[in-house]
């Protein structure tokens, strides 16, 4: 008996069994339905599917490392500096020679001066002694500092012209971790020559990574003279989308160039680029003494960014599932609208309900 | 004939088909589906939506770009290198001379002397000879170095007491590639003044990119002190946790300072930061000579992170349809228990499962 | 009336309605369902949960900071520069001495030396002036440029054997800021040596963050010797991969070395790592002099990646909920097979799709 039991259970298992439908012979709502269901396939293949990628898991986690090369001679001519070349190596400009000096500041005695305090100028600290030629007159604050205290030099014209045809050289070499999948801005080439004289070109070379100064700043909308003289920071942005499933040799870099130091405001404040950089020497005596250098450049500021798609069965199968699920929420506002706004809507609601009774009485005939 | 045949076809997909339901006038199990159906919908309106914004595509990819400018001057003064002026281009600590001469160690013969091998202490590398006075004394290996060895300096007292007043610049501007948004700490303003004077603060000046290194030191919960003997490593962390759909204006960066150099553990081994340095001279005969520096400072590791959000329907529509489908799963949780746990269970199957001969009969009368 | 009409209502929401089905004692589509519903399980359970962990959240924007040091001494012995020792400090080839002078290049009169025109060796910048010795003879353009023009130098053999024992000490500390987790490479210990004299093993010491040159070149697939004649660039990629439901101390650092300056196509154009380094001095009569480096050397591009998951009730419902979809159209795609392959399929259609009439004429019995 018990077996018999439990194989008839087993047995009903495999019986297919399949939700019982009221046909509701009501074309309004039947077309309404149609056309929620016909929107829902539409976004789900329209929308998620062909413009979203939903059939793909992303990888938006890019591994990028980049080395950059420059590529360049310049010279410049200031009456404060003399001539001077500069090379790849020491893009520098007007330089100041320093020593370690004493610097004097208003004071009547040593209590004026507090020992260790910093000078509101910003270039030293009072050594806590009030000079004074004699006991009556006022005196200067003994200070300790780089002499003499730069000044305040702007540069007059462009000081480097020629900087304009001067090359980078930009190395990038990227990783989708998830993906394993990895690639370089440069052609793989047997070429030796062609990676040393081309230049980037978005259709003829879009794998050479020798960049003119003069282009990228013309592509980044501006002329290079206007930054030859107070320097400027160049944005290069390289951007990597890649739709894996396309392969590998659809996954091209793109390149974005944008000025950074100038903001939307009209008054900008910190426009160019500059900074200040020393060089020590020792004279024959030993002391030590400095060159400081208030360096205009240009300054590179390299950002990767992208995100590769690859197909995988998860986020397919959440979308297709969630395009599903949302086709029983448009069936049930469908029943809303037919149990409740049609006008034989009791009846319906009297068929779609089977009530107990009615049941029984249906049983008992 | 066939051509109503397909009318007829085309005629029924537009009829409405509604599923049929029995109502089990079992108030439980009614309770009790009522129940997994609010607390589904409250999951999914007040966990998901509000409380994750799961209605929002989110961008981590954080791009961003920082520059950091320090001003400053402090003095030292130590016995070993005398008073020096340390301006924001040369924060470095106490310098010891070097040149290249030779070294000795322990041998008896020139095989004692393995040339290239380099010395345990890790300051040179063996010549292969041997020195010595005579054939019967031991003598030393000859070793090429930088002399003299570099001492073993601790600091006694804090070297840079007036750092504190020192200010940093941090200039971070960020970018949310998927959402086409960019932003930057830095006050737009036309008020050339304002950035040169203000000092950050949470309230007052949330835009204002200058920070003093005391206050910086005081939040990450340390006294500057405490960091001026043995330098430190001070971590920035620039959080933009930004809702889209709230506006530009309501995106703002949130600063956190820790320290990165001492260790949960109290016993701390990498306590402090230093770094050593190397400047090089030739003296009047043009041999090279170098000063070596020991560097004690502040160190900071500026990281930048964030998220953006922003309204998106694959997002809603997964997650709204996520709690369509989990109604259904209670549905099914329900039924099991109305048709094995209830005590009319029998007579509910029987009712839910319409089998076919009972239809037949029906069928049949 | 109305009372009680409301009353019904309210107590008709809480009869329990489940959907009615026809059991079709079909047993191929009843097989047929079955194995959709357990593969759409083990899809979910095995695939997605248990593979693809989607019961968690993920955390790919990894926070990480770096900090290297390198220890070791080498010494170099070329006939251009003699015997040099290199520290940490210091690890560059062989030095050029250059002065700031003047050079040729051939021309006939001043109009054929463009004034700033850079030469296309690209050394210097033409000043406009050319030298003849007399009117009838061809002349050079002066050029200003550091003189003598650096030689086209290539190292004939391995310039820095002993930097095999070099060390390089690597700090990583990382944060995956959506679960406010954080740890270290370092072990955290309080045996102050331990830190000075491991050596990173796999097995033995996992979290010594000190690693051998040799040791690295080895797991990169290369002899360190292949590298030290041109140098070379190795990639450390340190992965950091956590299941953080299994607790803090199951989150450890990966290792992988590859060397990054060897393209897959055999014919190497950037084999070897070099850049070009200047050291500035003065004669005693004030004017520049400097020393230019070609240096070869091993440059370490250190990656951090990584991404952390924790359970999280929110994809752990999209899945789930995503599975039961699914059997809602296997289940549709099994109601197909019934109503139209099998050869019953019209008894079944009749008895799935109850049509008014049907239902009328059971009422009126």
């Amino acid at each position: 008996m018990a077996r018999s039991f439990w194989k008839g259970r087993f047995l009903a298992l495999l019986d297919y069994k399949t939700e019982k439908f009221i046909v509701a012979k009501n074309k309004k709502v039947g077309v309404l339905y149609r056309l929620i269901q016909l929107s829902i396939i539409g976004y789900i293949i329209g929308w998620v599917f062909v413009n979203k990628k939903g059939y793909q898991e992303t990888d938006e986690a890019i591994q990028s490392s980049v080395i950059t090369k420059v590529k360049g001679v310049a010279v410049t001519n200031t009456t404060e500096s003399g001539l001077m070349v500069w090379g790849p190596q020491d893009y520098v400009i007007p330089p100041q020679v320093k020593t370690l000096t004493f610097l004097g500041g208003h004071c009547r005695d040593d209590e004026d001066c507090t020992e260790g305090e910093t000078v509101v100028a910003g270039n030293g600290i009072m050594s806590g002694r009030c000079l004074r030629k004699d006991e009556n007159s006022t005196g200067s604050c003994e200070i300790y500092a780089w002499c003499p205290i730069e000044k305040q030099f702007k540069p007059k014209g462009p000081l480097l012209k020629n900087a304009e045809n001067f090359t980078i050289y930009i190395k990038n070499f990227i990783q989708f971790p998830k993906f394993m999948f990895s690639k370089s801005n440069v052609l793989e080439t047997t070429d030796d020559s062609y990676l040393k004289k081309c230049r980037y070109d978005e259709k003829l070379h879009p794998y050479c990574p020798i960049f003119r100064l003069g282009e990228i700043t013309k592509r980044a909308g501006y002329n290079f003279q206007d930054m030859s003289t107070f320097g400027g920071s160049i944005g290069i942005a390289i951007q990597w989308n890649c739709d894996l499933d396309k392969g590998y040799s659809k996954c091209h870099p793109e390149y974005h160039f944008t000025r950074l130091d100038i903001s939307l405001s009209n008054k900008t404040i910190a426009q160019g680029f500059n900074f200040r950089h020393t060089r020590y020497f020792k004279n024959a005596a030993g002391e030590d003494y400095r060159s400081l250098y208030k360096v205009y450049g240009v300054r590179f500021n390299i950002m990767v960014h992208g995100k590769a798609g690859k197909f995988s069965i998860v986020p397919t199968a959440i979308n297709v599932a969630s395009g599903l699920a949302l086709m029983g929420a448009g069936a049930f506002f469908c029943d809303m609208v037919l149990l409740h706004l049609m006008k034989k809507s009791d009846s319906y609601r009297q068929r779609k309900f089977e009530a107990l009774k009615q049941f029984q009485s249906a049983q008992n005939i």
